[in-house]
C-alpha cells in the first residue's frame, strides 16, 4: 500500500504530542515534517515541546519554526490547559535535537511546489503557517491534496461559547484557508470532545509497556485534570482525530458543508459557522465529521503506540 | 390554586396558533391579553391569524396590534414555513373579531404599571414589543415577573446556521430584553425541534374530535410539509413549549446561563450566544430548556385541547 | 408671513438652552412643544434644565419628558463639557413650572397624526424620542415635513475621533431617522465647530441688556472654557444652527448626499457616513451643512435675543 | 550629505511611477530596490509597469514582484484611475528588463535583517509585502528605521466615503503596519489631494525636455481626466509626497496623533481613524501629514526630474 504523504502543523500541546506519535508511526502515512506554530503555548515553547517528543521517542523528521503570532488579532494562547511550558507532565532528557534552520513557511512553500500534489497538510494548531504560504505563494494551493485540520465546531466552542481555539486564535488565517478553494477535512470539538483519555484509556496505553504508552499516559494524566476543570470527565485527545482520519476515515462520520469563519469582533469572533442545514445556499468547503467509531479509534491509537 | 397570569407575544404563525389554544385554556394560566408583532408575516397577517383563531375558537380575550417591523434591522418573515398568509392550512369563518385600538405597547405599559408585579410575558415572536414597552417606560421593568420565550438556539440555528428566527427577526430587541435584568426563560430549538407533531401526534390531537383537535390538525399537516424542506421529519410546535412551561415546568430540564445575542453584523448577527460551560465569566440571565419530557408534553397538550 | 410650525427635541444642554431661547422667539418660527431626552445629562437632568430655561424667559410651550437611555447601547453623557447639572453656569429660581405629564413620545405622534404635514422637527439631542416614534407609529413618518437637526460631522468627530456625540450617544435611533425616507437637513461638526461664541460674541449678547442676552453670557462662559479643553478657541453653539437653518436657511451653505450611519461596534460605531464625492452610488438623504455665513448668523441669534 | 536609505513598495500606477522617478534620482536618497504589490491593478501588469518606467529610464535597481492579493479581504483594483493596463497613457518600448528571483517579501526581510537599522520603507501601495514581512520575520520590526507612506486620511477617503484606497485594499495589512511599533510617516488624502498636476504643472515638467519631463507629462495627461471624474480639478501625484517627505521634510506639516484602521467590515472599512483631537487617549503612533508647501513641493520634482 502507497503511505499518505503529511506533513503535521502543530502547536505541541498535549494532544500534538499524541497527534505526532500517531504521524510517524502509522503504517499508511508518512510524515515529510513537522512544522510548528504558535498556539497552546508561545512560539519557544511549542518548538521546544515538538523536539523533545522527538528526541525521546526517536522520531526522525525534519521540524520547523513558524509563525510566533496570529495574523492579524493580539495573541492568545490556552495556558490553563497545557500548563506553563505547553506541555506540562511528562520530563525530558535535556534536549539536543534542534528545529532546521528554514522557516516553517518556506518549508511549506518549497515542499510543495516540488511535490506531485500529492500532499495533506494535518494542522492541529491555529491556521498561521498555513495561511502565510498561501498568501506568499499562492502557487502552492492547487499543490494542496487536502487539509485536514483539528480545529472549530458545530455546536459549542471551548475557547469561547462560541469558538474553538485552534480558530479563535487566528480566525483571519483559518478564513484564508477556509476560503482557499482546497478540500477540508475539519474535525471539530462535536466530535473531539468524544475522545476523552479516561483512566480505562490511560491504563489501556500504560499497559502497553513501551515508551509511547508511558508518554501517552504522562500526557493525558495532566489534561484528565485541566480539562475537568472545563466540564469534560476528561482530556479529549483532539488533535489526535486529524491524523487517525487520514489513517482511517471509516472510523468517522462526516458530513459535507459551508464554513465561515466569523471575522466580526463580537462574541462569535472565530466562530466555524457550518452550515449543516445548508441554509446558506453557499457551497460546500469542508467535510465536517460529526462523530467517531470510538472502539476503533482506540484500537487505532494503541496498536500505532505499540509499533515504538 | 392561584392562576399564572400571562400576556401571550405572538405572531401568529402555525405553531403561536396552538400556542395561544394552550395559553387560553389551560386551566393554570389566566391570559390577560395577546398582543401582535410583525414575524412570521407581516403584521397585517398576524394579527388576521390571531383573530381569527380567536373568533373561531371562542377565545375571549383582547388582541393589540403592536409594532409592524423591527427596531432596527430590515425586516425579514418566514414566508417559506408558515405560506402567504402566515398560517396557511386551515380555513375560517368570516371574521368579525377587531383587534383593540390601543397599541400593544402602550397596553403592556398600562398593564403591567396597574398589576402587582405578578405577570408573566410569554413571547413567541420577535421581542420588539417587548423591547419597545421597555425603553418607552422603563418603570415597567421591575414590574415583570418573568418573561417566558421561545427563541434561540444552544446549538444550531434555523432562519441562518447561527441563528433561529425569532431572535433573528429583531437581534436589538432581543439584546434589550436579555439584558433587561428580567427573570427570563428562553426555549430554544435545541429543545423545541424535537416536539416533532408527526402524524401520530396530529392523528391523536384530531381524535379529541373537538374543534381544538381539529384545529391543531389543519395547521400541523401544513407545517408537517414545510417544516420537513428543512430537513425535520415533521413541523415542531416551538411556540407551545414557553406556554407548557409556564403551566408545567417540571417537564423541562433546563441549564442556568448566560446568553449574550451577537449584535454584530456577520455571519452570526441574531445569535443567541450560550455560555453554557460558563466560559465567559459573565452572570447568568437566563434558564434556558434543554430538554423536554416529551410524552407528558404531549399529554398537557392534549389534556388542555380537551377542555375546548 | 406664515410661521414655520416646530417642535424642539432636546437634551438641555448649553447650546440646546440658545436654540431653544431661539425656537421660542424667532417671528417665523412657531414651537409648538419641547421633547426632552436623555443626552449631555441624563433625563432627570435634561428636563430640570429645559424646565428652569422655560420658567426663567417665561417661555410658555408644553415640555414632554422623553426617553431616559438609548435604544440598543450602554448610555453615554457629556457630563466633561456640561457640568454636573448638564447646564452648569447659571442660576435659576426656584422651580415651580412641570413637565406635562403625556410621554414625549406619546406628544410626538399624537401631534403630527392630528397635523397636516407641516411640522418639522428639530432634534438637538440623540434621536432616541424621534425613533421611537416611528417605530411605534409608522403612520407618523410622511406627516413630518423634515427633520432639521444638530449631529454628526463629514469630517472629525468630536466624542471619538470618528463620531459626534449627539448620534454616538443612540447610533440605531438615528440609522432609523436616516433611513426613514423623512428630509433631513443636518447641520454637523464641520459646520458647527465654527460657530464658536468667543469673549466679542459673549459681550456683545450680554451687551443687549435683558434677560436673554444675560443668560446667553451666563451659559457660554461656561463653555468658553470646557470646550476649550477640547481643543477649540471658545464653545459653539453647535444646536442653536439648527434652528437658524429653520428661520434663514440661506446663511448656509448644503450639500445633498447620502449618509449612512455606522452601526458596526468598531472605532467608527456612530459615524455619519457622508457620501460628499458620491463614491456609493446611494441616494443622497440628507442635505448637509458645509458652512455658515458667521457675521449673519450672529445678527440672527442677536436680534431674537432682543426680542425677549 | 550621507544619503538616506529606501527601499519602495508600489503598484506602479501613475503616481506610483513620478514617486519612482523621484526616489531613484534625489540626491538625498538611495534607492536600495523596488519591492511590488498588486493594488492600482492586479501584480502582473504592475510589476510590468515598475519594469517599464525603470528600462525606460535607465533606473538600475532590482526590482522584486510581491503578494498578489490583500491578506484577507477580497481584492479590489483601481482600474477607474489607472485603465487597464494600471499605468495607461505612457507607451514604453518592448521590454527586456525582468524582475528578481526572489520574492519582495524575502528581499525585504532578508535586506532588513542585514542592515544596521538604517533602512526606511516607502510603501506607496497596500501594505501586504510589508505586512507579510513582519509576521514573517518579526525580528525586522526593530530593524526598520521608518514607514513613510502614501495611505488613508483624517477627513473623507477616495475609494468609498470612509476610505483611502491603499488602505481599503488592504486593512488588515495596514492594521499590523500601523500596530507594528515602528515610526509611521503618513500622508494621506487630506494632503496628497492638494498635489494637483494640472495643466500648469503639466507643462512646466514637459519644459524640462527631457525623458522624465516627457513621461512626467504622459502619465498625468491620463489621471488628468480620470480623476476629474472624482471631483479633482486634475489628477493628484498622492504617492510622491511619501518619497518628497523623505528627502524634504521641511515642506510638509504634520501632527503627531494615534491612527487606528477599521477593521470592522461596516462602512468605515479601511478607515484610517486619526485621533487629531486626542479624544481616544490611545499613544501617538503615526506622524501624519495635514499640509504642504506646493510651490516648494513642484520646484522639488522638477529639480529632481531634471537630473535624468
Amino acid at each position: 500500500m502507497e503511505q499518505i504523504k503529511m506533513i503535521l502543523d502543530c502547536d505541541t500541546g498535549h494532544d500534538d504530542a499524541i497527534a505526532l506519535l500517531l504521524a510517524a508511526a502509522h503504517p499508511s502515512l508518512k510524515l515529510l515534517g513537522v512544522t510548528v506554530t504558535a498556539g497552546n503555548q508561545v512560539l519557544e515553547r511549542t518548538v521546544e515541546n515538538t523536539l523533545n517528543v522527538c528526541q525521546h521517542m526517536g522520531i526522525d523528521v525534519p521540524v520547523y519554526r513558524g509563525c510566533d503570532r496570529p495574523l492579524v488579532r493580539e495573541q492568545v494562547v490556552a495556558g490553563d490547559i497545557h500548563g506553563k511550558t505547553g506541555l506540562d507532565g511528562p520530563v525530558f532528557e535535556k534536549r539536543v535535537r534542534e528545529a532546521e534552520k528554514e522557516h516553517a513557511v518556506s518549508f511549506l512553500i518549497r515542499t510543495l511546489l516540488n511535490s506531485d500534489g500529492d500532499i495533506t497538510l494535518v494542522p492541529t494548531a491555529p491556521l498561521t503557517n498555513i495561511a502565510m504560504a498561501m498568501r506568499l505563494e499562492p502557487a502552492i494551493i492547487p499543490k494542496i491534496r487536502r487539509i485536514c485540520l483539528m480545529g472549530g465546531a458545530v455546536g459549542a466552542g471551548n475557547a469561547t461559547p462560541a469558538a474553538e481555539f485552534n480558530i479563535l486564535a487566528d480566525p483571519e488565517a483559518a478564513h484564508i484557508v477556509f476560503t482557499s478553494g482546497v478540500p477540508i477535512v475539519m474535525m471539530g470539538l462535536d466530535l473531539t470532545n468524544r475522545t476523552l483519555a479516561d483512566m480505562d484509556v490511560i491504563r489501556r496505553m500504560e499497559a502497553i509497556g513501551n515508551r509511547a504508552g508511558k508518554l501517552f499516559s504522562d500526557i493525558m494524566r495532566f489534561t484528565f485534570n485541566t480539562q475537568r476543570l472545563n466540564g469534560l470527565s476528561a482530556g479529549p485527545v483532539h488533535d489526535v482525530t486529524a491524523v487517525a482520519y487520514l489513517a482511517a476515515p471509516e472510523l468517522f462520520k462526516t458530513q459535507s458543508m459551508n464554513v465561515e469563519i466569523d471575522l466580526t469582533h463580537g462574541p462569535c469572533y472565530g466562530r466555524t459557522v457550518c452550515d449543516i442545514n445548508s441554509r446558506t445556499g453557499k457551497k460546500a468547503n469542508a467535510l465536517v465529521g460529526l462523530d467517531v467509531d470510538l472502539p476503533a479509534f482506540w484500537d487505532l491509537v494503541e496498536e500505532t503506540l505499540r509499533r515504538y
